[in-house]
C-alpha cells in the first residue's frame, strides 16, 4: 500500500513523478509552503519591510501566492496588499473579482479592485469591439502591467508578486527560444531587474512549482478559486507549446526543470552580451517607464483618440 | 491558376509556406542547388582542393548531399569519396547499401562500403542481441562516428559531409535546450570546429533545407533513395520533438528558421563562456581523438572483452 513518505498516512494525494515522492494532504501543503518560502529566501525575492502587492486575479496561481506570502505577513516580515484588475470582460471577470475578495477577506489582507474602465476609459470588451486586428492578450497584457505599476506606486509597494508557475515560465522560455527572441530571453527570470526609477520589481515565488501542484495546493487548502478560462484566451502558439510540454512531461517528468535550469545558466551570459543598455526613459504622456518616447499603453491609447 | 514564380510554368511542384513562393520542378531543383552551394560558399564549408568524404547511407538526405557536392567535383573544386557504413542490420541495411552504390555509380564517384563487422568484430544486430540495457542509437552513433573518422583518415579526406537537414538540426537544438545540456549546445553547428589533430572537420551543407524539401529534391531529380526506416529507431524524445516541430510548423512555417537563427546568435556566446578548454586527447586503445583516457567506442568495446 502507498503511504505518505513523511508521516506514513495511507491517504496520499500526490505521487510526484519527478521524484517518486508520495505525500498526504497535510504533508503536501507543508512541503509546498516550505519549498516556496525557501525559494523566496534563497533568491532574495523579498527583504524585511517590503510591501508586496499581489496581482490577484482569483485564479489558482495568484490565490496560492497570496496564501503563502500571507505567512510572511503574519510573521511581520512583509506587508501585503492585493490588487485585482477588472479588465471588463463580461460574464467572466465578475466571478474572479468576487473570489479574489473572498480570499483577501479570509486572510484579512487589504484588497483593491481597479478597472480598465477607470484607468483607460474603456473596458477590454469595448477595446476589442473596436479593434478586430489585434489579439486581446496583447492589449490586455500591456494595460495590466501599466495599471499594476501605477497601483504599486499609489500603494507604496516595493515588490509586485505574480502567480507564474513552472509551466508558465518554461513555456515563455521555449517560445522565445523558438522565435529567436534573444532580447525577451534576457528579461525572463524569477525577479525582474530594473534600475529604472518608477518601475517596481516583479517577483515570481511559484516559478519552481509545476502547474498541477498549484492546482492541487489550492484544492488541498480548500481555497476559493476562479477556474473559468478567459473567453479571449486564444494565444495558440503558447497553447501549442503548453500542450507539447505537458505531453512530454508524462514520460520525462523532470523536463521542465531541466529546461529552466539550462536557461538559468544561459541567461546571465545572454544578458551580458545582448541586453541593450536599456536605461528605460519615461513616457511623455503618462510618466511611466517607457522604452520609447511613448510607452506601449499610451501608444495604444493615442490610436483611440485619433479614431 | 498557380504559376511558377521563376518561369511561369503552370506545373508547380511546391508552394513554399515560409515565403509563398511557387516553383516548377526544374526551377525548384535549380533554386535548391543554388541555395546549398551559396550556403557552402558563405559559410566556407569547403575550400578548393578539399577531399570531401560523404557519409552516404542511401537515405534522401545523404543522397542529396552527394548529388549537390558532385557539382563542385565536376567543376574540379573538390574531390569526392562516398562511404557507406554497413552496421549489420538484417533486412534493412542491405537495401541502403545497394541504393548508395547505384548513386555513386550514376555519378562516377568512388564508393567504399565499410562494416561494423570488419571494424568492430560485431554487427549492430549482434551488439543489440547481447545488450538489452542501452538504446541502439547510442551505440550506433558512437561507432559510426568512430569508423567514419578512421575512414576519413584512410582516404586522406579533409572534410566529412553529412546529410543533416533543417529539421534534424532544430530538433537537436531543442533537445539540448530542454535537457539543459549546455556543453552539447556549444558543439552544434554547420561545421564542427576542432583544433585536435586526427579529427576531420564535419560539415552539414543541408542545414538550412527543410526535410520536406530534401524529400522533394530527390523525387524531382529522380534519384534512387532508401526510404525504409531503421528497425531500431526508437529515440522517443527526438521523435516527440520532431512531431511537435512539424505540427507547429504548419501554422508557423518559419519557426525552424527562427529557432536556428536564435541559436546561431546564442551559440558563440555559449562557446566563449561554457566550452571546456577541451583539448581532446588521444584514446590509449585506438589512437582516435578522445575526451577521456578511452574513447567512447573503446570503452564500449572493452565491456565486450570482459563478457
Amino acid at each position: 500500500m502507498d503511504l505518505c513518505d513523511k508521516c506514513g498516512n495511507p491517504q496520499i494525494i500526490i505521487k510526484r513523478k519527478q521524484s517518486g515522492q508520495m505525500l498526504c494532504q497535510e504533508c503536501f501543503i507543508k512541503a509546498i509552503q516550505e519549498k516556496v518560502l525557501k525559494d523566496i529566501r534563497r533568491q532574495k525575492l523579498v527583504t524585511k519591510g517590503d510591501k508586496v502587492l499581489v496581482a490577484l486575479s482569483g485564479g489558482k496561481d495568484s490565490v496560492m501566492v497570496l496564501d503563502i506570502l500571507n505567512n510572511l505577513r503574519e510573521r511581520r516580515i512583509i506587508d501585503l496588499v492585493a490588487v485585482t484588475i477588472d479588465e471588463g470582460i463580461c460574464g467572466y471577470r465578475e466571478d474572479g473579482v468576487d473570489i479574489a475578495a473572498q480570499n483577501t477577506e479570509l486572510l484579512g489582507v487589504k484588497h483593491r479592485i481597479v478597472s480598465f474602465k477607470d484607468y483607460l476609459g474603456r473596458t477590454l470588451d469595448e477595446i476589442m469591439a473596436d479593434s478586430g486586428d489585434r489579439n486581446a492578450c496583447t492589449y490586455c497584457g500591456v494595460f495590466r502591467r501599466w495599471i499594476l505599476n501605477q497601483v504599486a506606486r499609489e500603494e507604496g509597494a516595493t515588490k509586485i508578486a505574480t502567480g507564474h508557475n513552472l509551466d508558465d515560465e518554461t513555456q515563455s522560455i521555449m517560445m522565445n527560444y523558438m522565435e529567436g527572441n534573444i532580447q525577451n530571453l534576457t528579461r525572463i527570470g524569477v525577479k525582474s531587474e530594473s534600475s529604472c526609477e518608477g518601475f517596481t520589481v516583479k517577483i515570481k515565488p511559484l516559478r519552481e512549482i509545476p502547474e498541477r501542484e498549484t492546482a492541487l495546493y489550492v484544492m488541498a487548502r480548500d481555497l476559493p478559486v476562479h477556474l473559468a478560462g478567459c473567453p479571449y484566451a486564444g494565444d495558440s502558439f503558447r497553447a501549442k507549446i503548453r500542450d507539447f510540454l505537458q505531453e512530454i512531461n508524462q514520460e520525462h517528468p523532470t523536463i521542465m526543470y531541466s529546461t529552466l535550469r539550462g536557461f538559468d545558466k544561459i541567461k546571465p551570459v545572454l544578458k551580458k552580451e545582448f541586453s541593450r543598455q536599456n536605461k528605460l526613459g519615461v513616457c511623455r504622456e503618462c510618466g511611466e517607464p517607457a522604452a520609447a518616447e511613448l510607452c506601449k499603453a499610451c501608444s495604444f491609447r493615442k490610436q483611440w483618440k485619433k479614431e
